[in-house]
């Protein structure tokens, strides 16, 4: 980290030498050879979540699956987003089996990100393949301003999580091998955390534990436990056993009755709140869609949906008019 | 290949046999030689537009911007859908003033028409160059399952029509030439709607009038008359005018609050509601990011989003489970 | 319209109206409801492709891997393409390896199919993924203007079967399926050919003619049987016990050497020249870069590379001329 | 942050601090709001690039216009790039008139990028509309890698400067009000070329210089002054007069062959060889394709064309290989 007194730790100084010399090894080897510009560490997405995760105080990211989401989390307060798999899939019009493509993905949260400037943690699914497609994914998302990639320990094409029951996990020195190959790409430019399905797949709290192990070793930043209970139980003894090793992210969408004090008191660190942006949005417009087939007419609906100004404000369009003024001749 | 001696009724062999010779005249020209696959007349969408234009019945479009949005009108029960330039724009968190690509487009009106199987008109703003640009763009709407492109009177970058005052509009022959260009390049297989901003720029019906004539001359299938009126006056004065020498279409966003009763009476055609999923969308994710804020909680917002088990019926994930069982190997 | 008592031939008739309710109800399953416009049946690429693989002639189809490769093609005389996986991730900066994702490799296909105007065989490696990844990627190839699609009995990611030792076959069932799969989609539409790994993976004979029974219970159109030796022994044996069954299509890439008339008069239905197209782009290129920076100049390697006029004319600039004079008004 | 006691040399120090309140700003008024992660300096393409125009030698760009050819340029030794759009249109099939959408061409310099590794100055066209649509094209060119933009004083949509004579110049004004959106969007972080057409259009020298005047002042970082002449006259004597208050950067497609001498003579900072690696492959495929029609067989061409093994290393094959010997777990 770049320390604001001296700049520079020396240990640190060190190691930013020797990543600018990894990426120069990498450039040179073919893979994923991008180099992207410095542009100043002001506003760095990645340290932003870096601080969200690591920090004692419970944080929370919001689900936001296009541009006009991400502009939407932002206003409200959010300090980082999730890009769900499931909800950008679902904004495409596709199933949440791994039928968008990688690129397709990749779009999506640059422009998300574009949109909103906050730190992003993509939702990255089982890596799109093997742990080439993995690293290729991640090096892609931080290039287009993600600051955090998850990726799940099933295979590809991966299926929902609370979709069917055969969901069998992966081979766990595999899945290090998809994370190794991942944080030897992207470093500490891009936060990686690995998620464990053990739970959903029933093979309980101590296989859990072991991935949870391997998966460290293997250089994730964080654990995303994850659960379809309705009781946040067996979420809480995973941490209980696990005592902060790694910071752990939890996603409560089907336990999400329970208050967030009880994550707290278990030292958890990140609380996603995985759909809820796409899922008000499908409740938005299923109920005015149905109100205007059925009063055939706008003038009674035009109280209960967003202005065209607010659309506007959301968007920057006084930046555009501003810029009009200032790079547009006025004659003509 | 279709031929008249093959017992084809003659006019519309003929008919045929022409539209064959032109598209083979244009494989030849070098000039979007695409060659969509034939695959039946069943659910044409441009044929399910054209009824909807061309019946003495008012019809409705509604909005869509994205997969999950046309899914969602489909199932409130719209017959066709208005794939907006402002709302797309905004889905991907753009100004709507041409910052998203003719390409951007293209890809989403592909992903609304895979979602939803309804015909599509698409807002083309002013065709995103010049005739050569236009005639692109129509092409490749109709290669993705567009069945009609709107292309209105102004020039490239266009500006959203509620926003600024300084909207010129293009020259009446260089935009005819637009028009045409599309026409000879997508022939019946696609609707062609000429919008007309006269009215909005302040040009009087006159200049509306005389428009929608050399427009009809060039080709187009309908007529888009615009205003920013509060009330529909000028509207209903065009169409007293007018006398549907072609089909008219409008969009009531600022005279929302009129009947659609007046619009029946007049014999407008179609009547879009151009914004109002995309606005009903923002309305519901502002209100839930929100309360999730405020609220430090998802207990409270779950009667109000919709369930998973929603999502997943719009988007068939039956229709995957069922496919699993048909192509998937019980083994393993 | 393609009527029954218009003339069409009955079965024929009968055939696409079956196809049609097939269609229908695969738009109202919800899975690829793309319902591109029918523009007449001239020019048909998939039927083009099919009387090529079903002709008693040897056919040929040359490896093309962005548009301007298939216009030159189309222009050498060749009357069908194969869209090589190899050649456009090399083309792409990508190794063979799944790195692409499915969506570029559209784009790519769709590109070459409206530069060409030619059939294309599209190299659809393992499917990039299962069943329904494998029939969600040809349903989008066929909407782009492809003729066929070719899926190999691998997993994914694959690797290019010239590159290393270790391939695992797919398990025979789970393969069929997503041939199954892909047929169900896209019906007579799209040419769908098997290809089989087995020689090249090492498990003989037998077990490659197995595989060609169930590949061909399984809906595949033609065989595609491949052999990374230098002779085409295993090739002609294969053929002689195989006895055209289905169409065999070869990949002579590594036996080179062999003469056609051996496949003529072992009965193989095509030959697919498969990376000479993008191997003679890089021969070209390698050649003229390394002669500017020797000569510091272009004056000598000036008639070594093909004019502007050339590269004009293979790309339609005349038309695009003629159109201006057409659609652009004069004055201004 | 960068800080000055860190040993960044001081007025270095200050420069960066204040672009990122600069992009700091940027961020904040809602366009193009992307933050690139920093990830070293190390092979900074904007400095390469920055060095070789602003150097007393003569550099020397070579075209590339995919991912492979960038790949080839940079193994023949060259030290930059030209992204010509006119080769890029080529590649995707289409002609130089902004067929190709800005996002495609954005997409295929990110590949060029990747697969080289070298500084890339991207031929912008006009900027693919006004101001606004060019500082979004160079804020995104940015972000994929590139190291310049060339914007050309024409207008939307351009045709090819050695295609027809009619050739209207942009107005001065609103062209400079492009290249000030720009530069203030990216700043220092992309190296932007004005290039001026006067002289090709027939305005002459006088007009030439009094649009290099309006261009240094509106924040160009360098002129490339354009001819379409056998003979290098008019480029000298635009040289001869213009002094170098910025750096002169020129293409000899048409007076190809002046020597070099006469340009490092006259001052010239950079020469474009601007579409001879697309015309080396065009010709490349061309003969290739000819030769495989006529001989109807590869075993001749075979000494012609690159080896597998050449396309397997130009393309990094090997890391993948000693990638999975790292990643891939040995068993299974």
């Amino acid at each position: 980290m770049l320390n604001s007194s001296t700049g520079e730790i020396p240990s640190q100084g060190t190691k930013l030498a020797h990543a600018d010399e990894e990426r120069h090894a990498r450039a040179a080897s073919g893979i994923a050879a991008f180099i992207p510009k410095s542009i100043g560490r002001v506003d760095d997405p990645t340290d932003a979540l870096r601080r969200l995760i690591t920090s004692p105080d419970l944080s929370f990211l919001m689900e936001a699956h296009d541009g006009l989401s991400a502009a939407i989390a932002r206003q409200a307060g959010f300090a980082g987003l999730w890009a769900s798999g499931l909800s950008i899939s679902a904004s495409l019009g596709y199933r949440d089996a791994n039928e968008a493509s990688w690129t397709d993905v990749v779009e999506v949260v640059g422009r998300m990100a574009d949109a909103s400037g906050l730190p992003i943690l993509v939702d990255g699914d089982s890596g799109f393949g093997n742990f080439n497609n993995a690293r290729l994914l991640a090096a892609k998302l931080l290039q287009r301003g993600a600051a955090g990639v998850c990726l799940e320990d099933k295979g590809f094409p991966k299926m929902n999580s609370f979709v069917g029951d055969r969901h069998p996990l992966a081979d766990i020195d595999e899945f290090s091998g998809r994370l190794k190959a991942v944080k030897d790409t992207t470093g500490d430019d891009l936060i990686l955390v690995a998620r464990i399905e053990a739970l959903i797949a029933g093979y309980g709290l101590e296989e859990a534990l072991m991935r949870a192990e391997a998966y460290a070793a293997a250089g994730a930043d964080a654990i995303l436990i994850h659960s379809r209970k309705s009781v946040p139980d067996e979420i809480l003894a995973f941490a209980d056993q696990w005592q902060n090793k790694l910071p752990v992210v939890i996603v409560p969408t089907k336990y999400y009755k329970t208050p967030v004090a009880a994550y707290r008191d278990a030292g958890i660190s990140t609380v996603i709140w995985a759909n809820h942006a796409m899922r008000a949005a499908v409740a938005g417009m299923r109920q005015i869609c149905g109100r205007i087939i059925a009063e055939e007419s706008i003038a009674g609906i035009e109280p209960d949906v967003a202005t065209l100004d607010e659309v506007f404000r959301l968007l920057g369009y006084d930046e555009l008019a501003a810029a009009e003024e200032r790079y547009l001749p006025k004659h003509g």
